[in-house]
């Protein structure tokens, strides 16, 4: 899961243990989930492992498609119609479709089998050589051989292998689900569509054409998105939102030429302060945004969104402390972190203009400029964010163009700037009352009871927006995952209390909903 | 001279000829001295030429000692008392006392003997074979021999070879002043002590010290520096001051590592967004700086300084021109360059926080760093004035601190800026109406009438304040040099008008006042 990189991680956070189970209802799906890897955990390890053991980055086609035709397979032997779909030199789509007599409703389930690239000298085994720690690397977890049969397993026990948590943990999860309640005789009570993409980690690059192309078969009542991780107090949660994003640089111009300070400064204009000036007017004191509609088309969230924000456990403290910030240090007048995601954000990601320290010359520069990176919520359109930008910089006086400025431009306007404007995607939320959700809801909750967080939206960016614009469905973010897994990093794995949770989950989706 | 490299080259302003004599008053000092040299132009040259074929840069002491002997000798012969005061492992000042008998008044004259290193391979010559050509090789001179005695020479000729402007010239010009008052019996009205210096482009390392130790031996009623390019319309200057100078460096911080702009931008603070608004409050729409106590200090222009700027000739527009800039785009709400000279400036010379373009992540930098000049005019002292901008940033919310602060630093305060203040000087600023420059004024104008310029100060910094400090006495800039000499550069020369109107002037300061 790409945009998600930075948010792992938090050391200093309460390690609370994931309880599932408690406070929860009575299901025997659940149950069953539970009963079935207790009794064949080693089995489940054995194949997980048979999988991590298959080398998945994206432009390695061969390995991709070991892995692709591994998935086929494993799905095929649970009863699937499979199929590969494919397009020219990209890694194809794993596509299944597992219907329940009977069954009103269909679920379609995304997860994606590619993983990030490696560099295996930063990894303290193999990659590509799954194997079983007795607890965390960082915690002085040591490895050990994978359990055999009966033998008792220890779920604070983690695999390690690129690709234990991101994201190919929802297989065993939904695997072992189906062989649970196949085994126990529990009949789903829904459709099942599956839809496993091979390149997310290399940008999703294919995705909207495979979309575009298989729209029909793709239709489902929801989207279960399997990736990401867990909430970082170790709690379950269901996530029913990710913001867009866009961005753009703008540069300003002073003289044509580097100059002398001492004769030229103060009268020649200079453009590190001049853009100074024009990013200061765009936020207050309080880090809220001034620009004239910037939170005009904002949908604010909901009761349901509001009654979720005030039930998430509080880490704004744990969070100063961790990044080493003072009590009144962050934006938003006091607001929780939660509530500020829920807001389109403008952020200064860069700022250059002459040199600094050491560097430094007396002289004014020619030029500088900023990178911003807008986010993005519900209701909001990428380029009309950037024209609400756009105009805010034109009202402060500046001339914009798109390229540099030739001479004649220069003589012409005091003030230019140069606004290059990035593509960006919309955010994407369903409601957290939306109908086809509330299945999902309950069943999560017979799993997790009390303990289950409902996050209204990530602050983080992804194109979740093709499975609502293009599939027309609504999606909700199914996470398994521990949050210290090392997505992305040297040493990702999956802690095996994170499966055991996976798996109960997804049996109680399998036979949710009437 | 170090610190004017950057002003000249003004290509496209109005090339007027210097036209010394036109509107001055009759003087037989600068008829004699226009005689000399028309006498004896090839004689002048050919000495010059072998003063620049010593390489002189300062580090090069075998080098820099064959220069002062050269020039003691030279001295020596017009009947100077001679010395070379010393340091360990550093150029000597070549010091001369020559008398004049009867005269009340003594002008100190400095000079600078060494010059700026060469990269020899970006020379269209050997940078210590001085060559003459028949024109700026920038429009199309080409080589020619020196002129034998008695041929005539054309005054747009230039030399070339390092050192040849900056800042050499101003020895053949004192030379054949000397020989000239000699040739037709005219005495000097003013005793003569020379004090060159062996190290200026190094940094002036030993100045103060050599002042200091030998305090009382340059004591004089006047101190000519002969250093600097003529005005950049070619019209001959004097210079009564210079700006001194002072800077900072100002970094404000957000976390302590870098974090993801969609999970915790506009709730972490941004460094970026911080330090501009801050740098935004240190000045108003018009360029002025609106920190308090920044302009209470200085010095304004006298009734002779504003008759003086009232006089110069209007850059301003060539300038928009050069520099690419609209009208209106300059600080000081249409103020004259010259006038805001007058004033101390504020130049944000660098700033830089996380990346730009390309380069540009999505994330919140950790901290932001700006780096800025403040020159100084007369009345300000550079430690009170980085106290005011200190006290600005404080009263801006800023905890304001030395070093890089540490965890509990910056959990303690929730806006932090450590600034790093470097050291610098005062300005100086002979009043245009002291009786000291009085006979230097007169003298000028009686060799180049009305088209003297005097220049209440340049915007550059040098460390003047030396000579009116420590010596106590008055300082008057005496440039010769062609604006366009290229000095620092490769290719420096001189123009011979330029030096033809050099022996004049000093002809006439050597005759001057009573």
């Amino acid at each position: 899961m790409r945009a998600w990189r930075l948010a792992v991680g938090f050391g200093v956070l309460a390690a609370l243990l994931a309880r599932p189970g408690e406070g929860a209802g009575a299901d025997p799906a659940v149950d069953a989930a539970r009963a079935f890897r207790q009794a064949h955990g080693a089995e489940i390890l054995r194949s997980f492992a048979e999988l991590l053991a298959l080398p998945n980055v994206a432009s390695d086609l061969p390995g991709i498609e070991r892995n692709a035709l591994f998935i086929r397979e494993a799905l095929a032997a649970r009863g699937a119609r499979t199929e590969l779909w494919r397009q020219d030199g990209v890694p194809p789509i794993v596509f299944g479709e597992l219907p329940a007599p009977g069954a009103a409703r269909t679920l379609g389930v995304y997860m994606h089998y590619d993983g990030q690239p490696v560099v295996a000298a930063d990894w303290a085994q193999d990659p590509w050589q799954p194997t079983l720690y007795d607890g965390a690397l960082e915690a002085g977890g040591r490895p050990r051989p994978l359990p055999v049969p009966g033998e008792p397993i220890d779920p604070e026990w983690r695999l390690y292998g690129r690709g234990a948590g991101d994201d190919k943990a929802p297989l065993p999860a939904i695997l072992a689900a189906l062989d649970a309640l196949e085994a126990a005789g529990i009949p789903r009570t829904v459709n099942l569509k599956f839809f496993f993409e091979g390149e997310e980690e290399a940008g999703s690059g294919h995705l909207e054409a495979y979309m575009r192309e298989h729209r029909e078969r793709l239709d489902v009542d929801l989207w279960l998105v399997c990736d990401g991780p867990v909430h970082q107090s170790r709690r379950p949660q269901l996530v029913f939102g990710v913001r867009g994003i866009t961005a753009l640089d703008v540069t300003v111009y002073g003289a044509s030429r580097y100059l002398h300070s001492g004769h030229y400064g103060n009268w020649s204009p200079n453009p590190a302060l001049l853009l100074s000036q024009l990013l200061a007017s765009m936020k207050d004191a309080d880090g809220d945004v001034v620009i004239a509609g910037f939170y005009d088309d904002t949908i604010p969230p909901g009761p349901a969104e509001r009654a979720a924000l005030a039930a998430l456990p509080a880490v704004e403290e744990g969070l100063l402390r961790e990044l080493e910030l003072a009590p009144g240090a962050t934006d938003g007048a006091g607001a929780t972190l939660a509530e500020r995601l829920l807001l389109p954000s403008l952020n200064v990601r860069g700022l250059v203009s002459g040199a600094v320290g050491a560097g430094a010359r007396n002289v004014i520069p020619t030029q500088a400029e900023a990178s911003l990176d807008v986010r993005l919520v519900k209701g909001n359109d990428p380029q009309r964010m950037l024209d609400v930008v756009e105009a805010h910089i034109a009202s402060h006086g500046f001339h914009v163009v798109r390229e540099t400025p030739d001479a004649a431009t220069r003589r012409a306007h005091p003030r230019i700037a140069k606004v290059v404007r990035e593509g960006g995607y919309p955010a994407a939320r369903t409601p957290l009352d939306a109908a086809a959700v509330q299945p999902a809801i309950a069943a999560a909750r017979r799993v997790a009871g009390d303990e289950l967080i409902l996050m209204p939206s990530l602050g983080g960016s992804l194109p979740l927006y093709l499975f609502a614009d293009i599939l027309g469905s609504p999606v909700v973010i199914v996470p398994i995952a521990n949050h210290d897994d090392n997505q992305h990093a040297p040493n990702e794995n999956l802690r095996l209390a994170n499966l055991w949770y996976g798996i109960e989950l997804m049996a109680a989706l399998f036979t949710s909903g009437g």
